[in-house]
């Protein structure tokens, strides 16, 4: 995938000047030009290029953000939505200059609801924030991307993660947002009731839009009753055939396993060198199971025979928290530990999915794929989804790698594809995935124009992300 | 809610005599303008008044859809997708005539993968078709909204039903689907990986457009495994409240019932007259638990504790397939015994869904609204979704007997708008219940018609439906 080599900003310089004198004048010191600020707002955790917007904007309220997307749309000023920058392909790069939209002040919990295992935040209130919350409560909200994203960037991204193989995805827990539209309309999605077949599904709709279609500011969230009981197990194989047959089984059986994650033996070794573990250096499943103490000890039994069956070796299982947070140290320092593989490298992050039957076939071609290269690429999967991430450790100023592992990417998004999977399973589309997107939706990327151009005529809000218009 | 009093053609009438002359070419003897066939496919099995269309057309494949939507949109004929007619607000009314399209001969499961746990039918087969052709595999499909109903209308109108509670509502079991556009793009929606960040959501646009933004032809569907065990239980109250905070301490205890069906005392009656059974003419929760024999004693046992001490009788369960369809005969058979309390009645059945906190309040209040008038309307609840139904029972000849009816229906749907709950939980909103969509979606309604309007901007497909254009 080519990256645009500069920005092409939309907005007439006088425009754009008006549009920040009257932005200035609305928040005061909540606007910002100042270089660092730009920078730090428009690049992301990914490899892809940042390009920094015009001005910073620090919003407080729904009506503060309708206020500010009036102004920049009268002006013709593209609008970028940014909670904390953890996206991971280019999702808040200014590829057409104009105004970053901060939601991060916007972090009130608005209403928890035990009795109706629900909540109501701003956009801007993390995961980790919900969470601590929410502690005394006897819940928790179960989706948990790695990084402590903001629940507003969650939705917009479609997050996922770890926990997604039994609690779903944002798809499955969002119940309903406030959004500001292009031209300044406030709506409520849905109302509070678990289902509903009143009218299309908006909610729906603005899960995983990027900010693209409108400015999402409140989020209702389903919340789950944390588990009588938490049983945490890990255990390697000699084959990653051996392992991902334990996954696909496990799937097929039904258990409902509540993390499924798959470490390759390049990423247990990197686990291994950073925090001075003396793990098999075999692919590696680790487990957890939530439920009642005969329930999880029933689940974890029955993944014990399939593991076994596979080939795999000795089936490593607690409930004590210290010896669960022992045995998950090594998928929990993942990252960092793929990172000190190389110092001083870019992690080129990138995810696929597919049906679970294909899963073993595209992990194995992958990494056959993999070995004939140079480029190092550790592997994590949320493989009870069928979803699954590579790391290129590269060097971001040397060409050719940057190549090779633009190379490597896209024969496994293919690869993916050819097995009816997705281009992302997790991580959106940004501008890094703009051309698999067509690759993957054909005709019904047209369709998502249409309702894109339909909803933002002007093409305003996060342009060059998820459709080309 | 006014009804329409005739149908406003849409189509000048040599237009329409030039579509139906193509049609008849391109079709033979699957176009009728029978009498009897139109009756038959303007109206669903709703007390609404029916409206037939100008033909009707049977397709047989996915190209021959795209075909006859060319023909119709090219003359501005309306159409009306119909899959087997037991909607119940008016889906498939002809309210500015047209041509229905009946896409019951598209009757071909395509694909199953037990090992992905889903498939892909033609929209016109029947769940029960499905589950029959699945028997041997060990997978079931479990949406059930009593009818049996086509996939393409489950899919169009967001089907749900007694297992909602534990399996989801169509929402979350159509993995994507294959749809004709009004200007005859062919489209999928989804690969069939189980999660995906790539673009817009076009899957879940269209569950619950009700043929208004583009014809559904094939559905891809998730399957589910049989459980080991199912365990059918049955408990009566003395009191509605009794029976209403048993349903929502299971719920908030995160117990995971697969049904849980509240027939009131009404219905009970109703159920012994018709069925000759002698069941306490109380509040009655009918239950069913899915899982491994520890698992469903667990639940079971848990939620036998807790209905106990809501003042709940007897705690009847079976795991036998006999006696459990004894427990349940009074629930399977709950519509006919309703209609049998008059004879010679009309059935309005209308539905509600509130937060589950909420569902004791709504339902105490309804119950008591209806104590007030002189119409017989039993009840029949979803209620581990929050989600129940009332019929009522009236002489559709009697202006006062309807009227009366409409004013009780406005002031349940209103009651549950105002414990921000939705107008309707599973039947949709066909013509029966579009200004509840707007009293329930206010401003975000208008963003529902700009996609309307951008995907179908003659508005020809099933017009009159959903938003007002």
């Amino acid at each position: 995938m080519a990256h645009p080599a500069v920005a092409h900003p939309v907005a007439a310089p006088d425009q754009l000047t008006a549009a920040l004198a009257e932005l200035g004048q609305l928040l005061g010191n909540r606007l910002s030009t100042a270089s660092a600020v730009r920078e730090s707002h428009g690049r992301d955790e990914s490899y892809h290029m940042g390009f920094p917007p015009d001005a910073v904007v620090f919003a407080q309220s729904t009506e503060e953000v309708q206020a500010i997307v009036g102004i920049c749309v009268q002006h013709g000023v593209p609008v970028i939505p940014f909670g904390t920058g953890t996206s991971l392909e280019g999702h808040v790069a200014a590829l057409h200059g104009g105004v970053c939209l901060d939601l991060s002040h916007m972090n009130q919990i608005l209403r928890v609801s035990p009795e109706d295992l629900d909540c109501t935040v701003q956009a801007g209130v993390t995961r980790k924030a919900l969470n601590e919350y929410l502690r005394d409560t006897g819940l928790f909200f179960p989706i948990d991307p790695g990084a402590d994203a903001s629940l507003g960037g969650m939705t917009a991204t479609r997050a996922s993660g770890t926990n997604a193989v039994r609690y779903g995805t944002m798809r499955e827990n969002v119940l309903g947002l406030t959004v500001v539209m292009a031209d300044g309309r406030i709506i409520r999605t849905s109302r509070r009731s678990r289902k509903s077949a009143a009218g299309y599904d908006l909610t729906r709709l603005f899960v995983g839009s990027e900010g693209t279609l409108g400015i999402i500011t409140e989020v209702t969230l389903r919340l789950h009753g944390i588990p009588e009981v938490i049983v945490s197990a890990v255990v390697s194989f000699p084959t990653i055939k051996g392992a991902v047959d334990t996954v696909i089984e496990t799937i097929q059986s039904g258990i409902p396993v509540a993390r499924m994650e798959l470490l390759d033996e390049v990423q247990v070794g990197a686990c291994n060198a950073y925090s001075k573990l003396s793990m098999a250096e075999q692919p590696t499943l680790f487990l957890e199971f939530h439920g009642t103490a005969n329930g999880t000890q029933e689940q974890a039994e029955r993944v014990a025979e399939l593991a076994a069956s596979n080939g795999g070796g000795s089936f490593q299982w607690s409930t004590s928290p210290e010896e669960r947070a022992k045995l998950w140290e090594a998928r929990h320092k993942a990252y960092y530990a793929a990172m000190a593989l190389r110092p001083g490298c870019k992690g080129w992050a990138t995810d696929v999915c597919v049906p679970i039957s294909r899963l073993a076939d595209c992990i194995v071609e992958t990494k056959a794929d993999l070995a004939q290269s140079t480029i190092v690429a550790p592997m994590v999967g949320h493989v009870g989804d069928g979803n699954f991430h590579l790391v290129y450790l590269i060097d971001p100023d040397n060409a050719e790698e940057v190549a090779e592992a633009g190379r490597l990417n896209d024969r496994m998004v293919m690869r993916a594809l050819a097995m009816d999977g997705t281009c992302t399973g997790e991580h959106g589309v940004g501008y890094g995935k703009l051309d698999f997107l067509t690759a993957e939706h054909g005709e019904a990327v047209s369709v998502m124009r249409q309702i894109k151009l339909a909803l933002d005529p002007r093409n305003l809000l996060n342009p060059g992300k998820v459709v080309r218009v």
